[in-house]
């Protein structure tokens, strides 16, 4: 383990900021609230950070009123962590409770925080989902009235989508901690080694370069290429002509990254090597598209330029996406889609390409946009394959 | 690492086993279909394992019909993962697909496979939430009229709810990669060491004992106790007379063990050593209580006895829940929940106590109910808390 790490957590005026731009946003939209459920929005606007959200049992509701700091309504089992936040006003119930699991508390804190007329927005598109019973969301509607449930405008997605600072350092540092594990496994998987191994022996080495735990590990190997990239591990060894391929998702303070790596088990055949050579100049490619007033489709014909001579398709329906307080988030670099690239968006360029028929190789880097063009945060990897030891 | 696994997966005869159980169910409720959205239940019917559900990006769709096999509608990018599982029919849409991201491929399969008057259940009580967007959603309730979605009588609570054989012994198995992990810890961590390095070595030596991925770590450590159960790890060194608590959520093929380990930094005092044997006093009078036809509030009375003499409250809301296929699942030990204990349910034994004020100390077993009463699947602790070394 090595290299210094940015500050854990951030300042109450980080906190401050996003709360401004939130309520802002919401004005705009005609919200005198937001209901958030999910642990990446709350942990946006509050802080908190846990792992217990692996724990389906219990709901979890912040509310933004339209003036004023964030209000939680958690579980008592969360208070002592929520108090360790900025936030000063915190409602606890005794959850699990299964006659009324948080949704009368609730109820009565937005009809103290809102007026009657009230329109209460929940993130409702894209890439969003509600976190709690439906059969609880029905009842809190049928509490809240006249008050109604709306959605949330995209307002969200239009806050997180650009980053700060701080969390691009994050970000960085997530990175930095993938490349020292992927630099490491280079010399340490070979033929021979079942692929479980590896993915154990990789996340095993993620953590000792300071990851706090790594969310996300797929990958496969086989002649050539790999039938999917979101497989788990098997125990078939590793086997000369073999590319082996990881996708990392490591957590430093609860920011991702996301990117990958290939691998050739002993001398690439020529075609992995063009292939890998040809996944590296359409990232490149990407990565010179990448500045700020560009579309998101802008970089996905950038890349597919230099993948297919511009067939207009992606062979995993995408050729990258946003990345941050988690592993996949918007926008998507697909051929239609228009979102504008504004300074702070942080990128993944996957390109990916079909090597023999059934068989893929996918590459992927993470970018963030700055004024004047993308600048990396993942370590670029060499148009050169790697390649790993063959059996001693 | 050592000691010999279970095979990965399951025969097709253990899913035909789940499809004909379910099925009854629905026949009971008046349920033409199942619609089920998240990761344990679609994996809990078809054995689909991947860590991509990491990713919010995408929803995937399992459709369990009134009779015949599931039916998957899932995005492109799972595909060759789903044909490696016992499913024959899988329709597929090119995902992500912001103006119709699989509601439309949904729908028609759904009025494909029932009739005009279908009620299509999907969970919708305590510890459910659906994993797709609300506006898709209302969209597909729109789609499919006159068919109407509906609950699912709380079917997908009573079958995860009685484990097989085969689940058991996967628990079981990651009960003792843990167990592994805990025992080599206990000579590793020491008086100076920051309790970050602790979390990351002791997910390293889960990894080194054949865990798969370590889904969920917490604890924390204090002064004769901590102050909550659910912390990430802060850089600050163990001390002297500090109670150190690791709970681990090891996944081995997809299953998990859910338990935790308190360790005294130095000797312990006097009252950190009573207090641990009383919570394994406390476990053990939950062990004892836990045999087909006792309530799960029985087990919550047993324990809460040792504990408190009776209070009928506990710390951290429950004294224990359901464990298998996530890290908690139903039922929660509670002061009145009626749930009826069958054999092949897995349990946690959770009891806590307060220490001094505003400081905790819990300690976590696994279990299995059989014909006769509970089985161990973790491995006991000791009623004596274990010392890690002091600084050399």
């Amino acid at each position: 383990m090595s290299a210094a790490l940015p500050p854990r957590g951030f300042p109450p005026d980080e906190f401050h900021a996003r709360r401004d731009r939130a309520q802002a946003l919401m004005a705009e939209a005609d919200l005198d609230a937001l209901l958030l459920t999910t642990e990446p929005d709350i942990r946006w606007f509050t802080g908190f950070l846990t792992r217990f959200w692996e724990s389906p049992t219990r709901p979890w509701f912040l509310i933004v009123p339209a003036s004023g700091d964030p209000v939680a309504v958690i579980p008592a089992i969360g208070e002592a962590l929520m108090r360790a936040t900025w936030l000063s006003d915190i409602r606890t119930w005794p959850s699990p409770a299964p006659g009324d699991d948080g949704v009368g508390l609730l109820a009565a804190t937005l009809a103290e925080l809102t007026p009657p007329s009230a329109r209460i927005g929940t993130p409702s598109g894209l890439e969003s989902h509600l976190r709690m019973p439906l059969d609880a969301w029905a009842r809190l509607g049928e509490a809240l009235a006249p008050r109604r449930l709306a959605g949330d405008a995209g307002a969200l997605r239009r806050l997180r989508l650009i980053k700060s600072d701080r969390e691009v350092e994050k970000i960085r540092a997530a990175c930095a901690i993938a490349g020292r594990a992927f630099a490491r496994i280079g010399q340490e998987a070979r033929e021979g080694d079942p692929l479980e191994r590896v993915f154990r022996r990789f996340q095993a080495l993620c953590l000792d370069e300071g990851a706090d735990w790594v969310a996300y590990l797929a990958g496969g190997a086989g002649q050539g290429g790999y039938a999917d990239v979101i497989s788990p591990a098997t125990d078939t060894p590793l086997a000369q002509g073999d590319v082996l391929m990881l996708d990392a998702g490591v957590v430093h303070d609860g920011h991702f990254c996301d990117y990958d790596r290939n691998f050739s088990v002993g001398s690439p055949a020529p075609e992995t090597a063009a292939a890998h050579a040809r996944l590296l100049a359409a990232t490149e490619a990407g990565f010179a598209a990448a500045r700020p007033g560009a579309a998101a489709a802008d970089l996905f014909h950038a890349m597919d330029a230099v993948l297919t001579g511009g067939a207009g398709t992606a062979e995993t329906g995408r050729l990258g996406h946003g990345l941050g307080t988690q592993l996949t988030e918007w926008p998507s670099l697909l051929p239609h889609d228009g979102t504008v690239l504004e300074p702070g968006m942080v990128l993944t360029l996957e390109p990916g390409l079909q090597t023999v028929p059934g068989r893929l190789m996918v590459h992927e880097e993470n970018i963030v946009i700055r004024d004047r063009g993308a600048e990396w945060l993942s370590p670029l990897a060499s148009p050169r394959i790697p390649t790993l030891g063959e059996a001693p």
